[in-house]
């Protein structure tokens, strides 16, 4: 069963991701390591003792459409309720809504112990914070006053309905449409797809905010607003009012995530209310929606980030436990009675210290995002540099962190063997959990795309530039610290860099220069390499903390095998990124 | 839907495989080229129209256990009497049982049809096939006649049973036990796990292989004798007789295959017959069960191999054809109306050519083990140098094969993005049914260490070296073709080979002398770098191969694109080998 790694998280905020020295610098305000750590262990407890336990009953018995309403499997409400009880929805929200304003930082690192726990349940309050960010960023004071409160403290949840079924990707041919009424507010009418946790019993009212199109709008991206549309309306005394005409049409029938209701949802089809079409609220300006969406888009990025880096470390744990207890064969060099525990054979050890890296790795790159939006609001001098930073990172943290938990998934599967292939083992469901997060919130290659044609052109490319510089730092650190146990890390570090750099000028020449069938071609190869580079970055700077916990040996030798292990891969992405382009090309006919 | 390459597998038999040399040499008899042609043609219509359709259904409905007895999904009990009807079990079988006696390489092409079909499905008669071939090698001439013609027809079915609760891997330390009886036949008692197609309504009889220990047996695997244990015990006229002491206990509930049921069995509980014990009959000699159970196992690894071949075609034939119908977006360049079909965004591309890629690769792999098992047979004169080939090639053929399975079915999800992870669009399927395959009949660990431990050393290591000196020949036609469409194949695989030619000379002076933890650390790493490699080779063979159907400069392509793509990865894996084992030693201690 899961157990929050809460010294682990605490280590890799601090001494790798930058929480040390932006709590020494005063940028977190009067927040201290006490409560940092008094939280962290709470949020950890509380995914142990009371997420995990009710995440294999989730998977099992999954949400249910019955006579029209979604039952949450057994235990979920209650569990609902412990949890906004202790103040968790809230935690970065701002303080006048009854959020506590804590740095984003924390809250990544307790959405990946949530998420460990149980990633369909954690993903309800996913939707709702995007959704509260949204509306607090671009909501009107009446809107925000009626609805933030409620959706701070979890009373009422959020959802974001964007896709249709000929809609997904690209949101400009989105069909819903509104309609002005007279008193300044809409009826929108229209059918959306795959809405998360779009319908459920966990509380009174449920807040949708929808993309939909004005009948005066024009065409495509920049006809599109967003819409405030809640289940039930709320009275002026803030009490629920009649039903909105919008109901959850049905459920998919999923992979995985189970627990996790994903709805069509029909508006304004007459079911409810006299009059057809559900009503609506503006957020934002008319035809601005596009806008309003991104702004949640991009902290949901890095959420479903968290997921990938949860299920890795938890199906890490997984595997680690079961190869110390299943015995078989004898390994290489044991000298034990009987058979040997299956962590003792190589082949076995290599792809738990696998899996490892790649949660670490991924772990520290979406730290180090968090850190960055949160540098981002307190560094005023420095505000560009840190946003920038964040907008870099952010898909490569979405992509790495969710490839690595497909990856890690699928290796445990594999420690455990043909009890792996067993559902009551546990080890498929994260795999199976897993798997939508390399596709939702943009997939994996639309991320980069983003990061290939909008994020390593910013600052002219300076900024990239100047990141990998930063890095090269931790290579000089290694090879200065003298330390026998990096083994041959400096090195491999800096020929990972190399290959990074080589790669990024090419694509911000191939980009400025208008080839964009080129670049694109080997971005995905890119976006790995750079989380590869990341990952034996991070790791090494974990290892160079001296945090003197006793674990400092067991860091570096970690950072030494995703050092000598993984990174020679680098080589062979950036060789795909540079010269891949013309063969994909010429094969592209055997496609027919 | 699956439409059976009935070409592309001919294609692959004949120039790559070498089946067109072997035709032409007369080692395969007076078997021609219209009779495999027919044979293929018939087999793909069969898998396309009868075993494709039920695939979806076997998902949904499963194998499930009322009362007793196990019930297949609907359509399932025609399907296998159709398919038994059309002479397709016995087509490898001798035909003094009623068998075709054909080519080993015709099997698997037909095996890679019917699991493309359904895995689940093909799975049952692969375990049968399995048991035809150990019952003929090894069991007396009474138990032949009883049993042999009827289960080459299909009309009775075979499994094998090896695993029990605390023994996957390591047989020495089963426990399931035998006693003799004065008739020479021997009582069976004991639990049986993850036996597939254990019990099930196809038939009126189920032939079981079991492993178990004599009383007096030495320790260990020296001390375990095979075994046949009848579902229904048979007169001496052939006809039915009483009901064995045996029985499905449960089903499993598993990640994948759902059709397929995975049994635990009782033997001698005493809910059958007078006595206590199932009544069971020598197979080869006492002691010796151990050599039968391999016979079987060797063809039924490169069998699962066909799996991981299979599925991952009819995965890259689902995602081509998804990604040519959905729109989203403009690709760089697209100059159509509206959006642009999906396949023209250079990542989607990249990742349905990977897709082909391993998919032509693996099956090249496989069908050149088949290929070496028939020389083997047919090649008196070289048959050491084709049993080594075959010895060789059939872990490689198992683990990347079922790797790219996994792998290709993964990206055939990412492919369909949202609608890959709603299960009745049908990608997600091809992933949870692959998942095992690296699983059984040996972990893909397991097909390592034999590769590294017992392979490579094959006359002395000259058969190996042998191997890659005739893959070298193939680098070298490609670079006198002076086509231009390989670009850059001849210089790639040649440094594959380089990277493959070290990574052996380093294991085999490794197991030489003694360093098998060394040479374990390396060996899955040692496996994917052979794999890839001979995927490169394979695809330049095809390319060169001038079949002048109209393909030629496609397969040249692909084989460009997999070399400068795909083969780059060959000096990372190589670095693994040779350096990575003693960072992976010292990491150790961080798992605890």
């Amino acid at each position: 069963m899961y157990k929050a790694p809460v010294d682990e998280i605490a280590f890799t905020l601090k001494h790798v991701a930058g929480m040390a020295g932006a709590l020494e610098s005063g940028a977190l305000g009067d927040l201290g390591e006490d409560l940092v750590d008094a939280i962290l262990s709470e949020a950890g407890r509380f995914a142990t003792e009371e997420v995990a336990p009710l995440g294999d009953v989730g998977d099992r018995q999954g949400s249910r459409l019955v006579d029209g309403k979604v039952q949450t499997p057994d235990g979920w409400r209650d569990l609902y309720h412990n949890w906004i009880g202790g103040g968790w929805n809230g935690l970065t929200a701002p303080d006048e809504f009854g959020g506590q304003n804590l740095p984003h930082m924390l809250h990544v690192a307790a959405m990946e112990m949530w998420n460990a726990g149980s990633m369909a349940f954690a993903l309800g309050p996913t939707l709702t914070m995007g959704a509260v960010d949204a509306l607090e960023k671009h909501g009107s004071a009446a809107l925000k006053a009626t609805y933030l409160p409620k959706m701070v403290s979890g009373e009422w949840t959020g959802t974001m309905n964007l896709t249709e079924p000929h809609a997904g990707s690209d949101l400009g041919v989105l069909k819903t449409r509104a309609e002005r009424r007279d008193d300044g507010s809409y009826r929108i009418f229209g059918q959306k797809i795959f809405i998360t946790w779009g319908e459920h019993d966990f509380t009174d009212n449920i807040v949708h905010l929808v993309l939909a199109r004005l009948p005066d709008a024009p065409a495509g991206t920049k006809g599109i607003s967003l819409f405030l549309v809640p289940k039930f309306l709320v009275n002026d005394d803030g009490s629920l009012g009649e039903r909105n005409d919008l109901f959850c049409h049905s459920l998919e029938h999923k992979l995985g995530i189970h627990g996790s209701p994903t709805c069509t949802m029909i508006y304004g089809d007459g079911k409810f209310g006299a009059e057809k079409g559900a009503i609506g609220y503006l957020i934002g300006e008319e035809n601005r929606g596009l806008a309003c969406m991104f702004t949640m888009m991009n902290n949901a990025r890095l959420a479903v980030g968290m997921q990938g880096v949860a299920i890795a470390d938890a199906a890490t744990q997984k595997a680690i436990a079961f190869a110390k207890e299943r015995t078989q064969g004898k390994a290489p060099g044991w000298a034990g009675q009987g058979m040997s525990p299956i962590i003792e054979h190589p082949d076995v050890a290599r792809m738990l210290l696998t899996m490892k890296s790649l949660t670490q790795g991924s772990r520290a790159i979406a730290y180090a995002c968090a850190h960055a939006v949160d540098m981002g609001h307190a560094d005023g001098a420095k505000a560009t540099y840190w946003q920038e930073r964040s907008s870099l990172l952010t898909p490569i943290a979405k992509s790495f962190a969710t490839d690595a938990g497909v990856d890690v998934a699928s290796l445990g599967i594999q420690v455990h063997g043909g009890m792996g292939f067993i559902e009551e083992t546990g080890a498929a469901r994260y795999l199976r959990d897993a798997r939508i997060a390399p596709i939702y919130e943009g997939t994996n290659g639309i991320q980069a795309i983003d990061l290939v044609t909008r994020k390593l052109p910013l600052s002219g490319g300076e900024h990239v530039r100047g990141f990998v510089a930063e890095l090269r730092e931790i290579a000089s650190a290694v090879s200065a610290s003298n330390r026998e146990g990096f083994g041959a890390t400096a090195a491999r570090l800096d020929a990972a860099l190399d290959d990074l750099s080589d790669a990024t000028e090419w694509l911000l020449a191939a980009v400025s220069a208008g080839k964009l069938s080129e670049a694109l071609a080997g971005a995905t190869a890119y976006q790995r390499l750079f989380g590869l580079a990341l990952t034996g970055a991070y790791l090494a700077k974990g290892g160079l903390a001296e945090a003197s916990d006793g674990k400092d040996e067991q860091r570096i030798a970690l950072s030494r095998f995703a050092a000598e292990n993984m990174l020679a891969e680098t080589s062979a992405l950036k060789d795909r990124v540079v010269t891949g382009a013309d063969s994909l090309a010429a094969a592209r006919a055997v496609l027919g």
